[in-house]
């Protein structure tokens, strides 16, 4: 990280990772960002460990390229797919979504056991699995296919909604994972579905939202790389400044884009990764 | 067309197109097929004209060098934001799904009132409404962003479907349409659906599927290319052959693409248009 002020740069698939931006904007309101949603090509979920990884290895180089001093892949699947192959190909440092939410499931589950919804890519990874398996928790990974075009249709708060998720957490919670007790939302357009998913999981449940977790890895990792002083009087100086490359419509990431974020998106330039 | 045996180029988003290709084996059982599916960037159903475009023109090209004589954009998205743009860029004759969809939704409507589902892009192109205009009759387009997601989910005969699809056709079938006598299936996602449509739409409603008259439209423009005589001889000589190009993983569209066909796929070949 060059100057005190530190870049952070994010990347996701498309609109679901501001989910993670909007996390970090509570948590280190003083630095830049640089938002990259790939919404050309989205969604990965459905797509291989190739595709996604060679994807998101060229949105990493397209950060860094424009002074991104720390990456946040805010995309499950594509930390689920590609987070080695990104850290390798990159020169800053990388946070992914997996490990933060396995750390906070494991730290919220009394029973050790935990069910993780996520898109069909990030389930077949097994990554949430192996990374809570490393902390000793038994878990169960349910691909929940609709929830991504049901949030995006914007049907947050509809009964068919709700009748999709009941029937994905009862196959998630049951026989031997009646009595997990934390659920990761391994999806970052899931958050979006909380206070549903609330009502149709078991009442003893606690909901693990990867995009806060994450949020306070980032801060983790800022005060290992600036001094804590003067991090926080960064972060008393200034208001974030936020730039957008979306690499379909502008227009589009102009109106979806703030569903996700919870506030107005202005400043976006369209990128084509073939140029 | 150099040889007497057709070289027929589909083209699809992915895996949708393989409805069309299978209601070309039927009428034109003596051909060799090059499918091209771009899996790795679909859906096309939810992207802006621009990438549509670039992405079909990459693909009618890679089809074209690969010897395609007649190219069938099995894809409504990309027929209806780029069939000008693929024709302008191809040196072969070009047949999309809109305009035969047109022509027998056209044929089969009393009432000149006609519904239209499909993509989000589909729909706001207008590429339908303009084409039924042109032929004098009154349409309404319906997005239904959810069923291409059921439909790869594997729920075609879901309730949940079910209910979705009521809803969808019951804001479609609506006001000045009630009367509307003929259903477009403008995504080739959606005859799988058929059954399903059937069941939940007004009971004096046509089903029209794009895939079947544009096998039609193939059909004509093969006689226009070849002597009547001569092709017919050519179909009673032979049996198709089929070559598969996948953007994304081979295994997947080895496994899912059999589903949209109706048969086994084996000759499966993986493409990078980036190199």
């Amino acid at each position: 990280m060059t100057s005190r002020r530190p870049t952070i740069g994010v990347f996701d698939s498309g609109f679901g990772g501001l989910t993670v931006l909007k996390a970090l904007l509570e948590l280190v309101p003083s630095a830049d960002y640089l938002y990259f949603g790939d919404t050309a090509r989205l969604p990965y979920g459905s797509k291989s460990v190739e595709t996604v990884a060679r994807y998101a290895v060229e949105a990493a180089h397209y950060l860094e390229a424009h002074g991104a001093g720390l990456l946040v892949i805010a995309c499950n699947t594509a930390t689920a797919l590609a987070l080695d192959r990104i850290t390798a190909a990159a020169q800053v440092p990388v946070v992914g979504v997996v490990e933060p939410g396995a750390e906070a499931a494991a730290s919220v589950s009394k029973n050790r056991k935990v069910v993780v919804l996520g898109t069909e890519a990030t389930v077949s990874s097994h990554a949430y699995r192996k990374a809570l398996e490393a902390r000793g928790i038994d878990s169960r990974e349910k691909a929940c296919p609709l929830l991504v075009p049901l949030v995006e249709e914007g049907w947050v708060e509809h009964p068919v909604t709700e009748q999709i998720a009941r029937i994905y957490l009862d196959e998630a919670f049951a026989d031997g994972f009646r009595e997990a007790d934390a659920l990761v939302l391994g999806c970052t357009h899931y958050p979006l579905l909380k206070a549903l998913l609330h009502r149709v999981a078991p009442s003893h449940v606690s909901i693990v939202d990867s995009a806060e977790s994450t949020a306070r890895a980032v801060v983790r990792h800022l005060q290992k790389l600036l001094p804590p002083t003067e991090a926080i009087q960064e972060e008393r100086r200034a208001l974030p400044r936020l730039k957008f490359f979306a690499t379909d419509s502008v227009e589009k990431f102009r109106r979806l884009g703030p569903r996700f974020l919870g506030h107005p998106i202005e400043d976006v330039q369209h990128v084509d990764l073939k140029e």
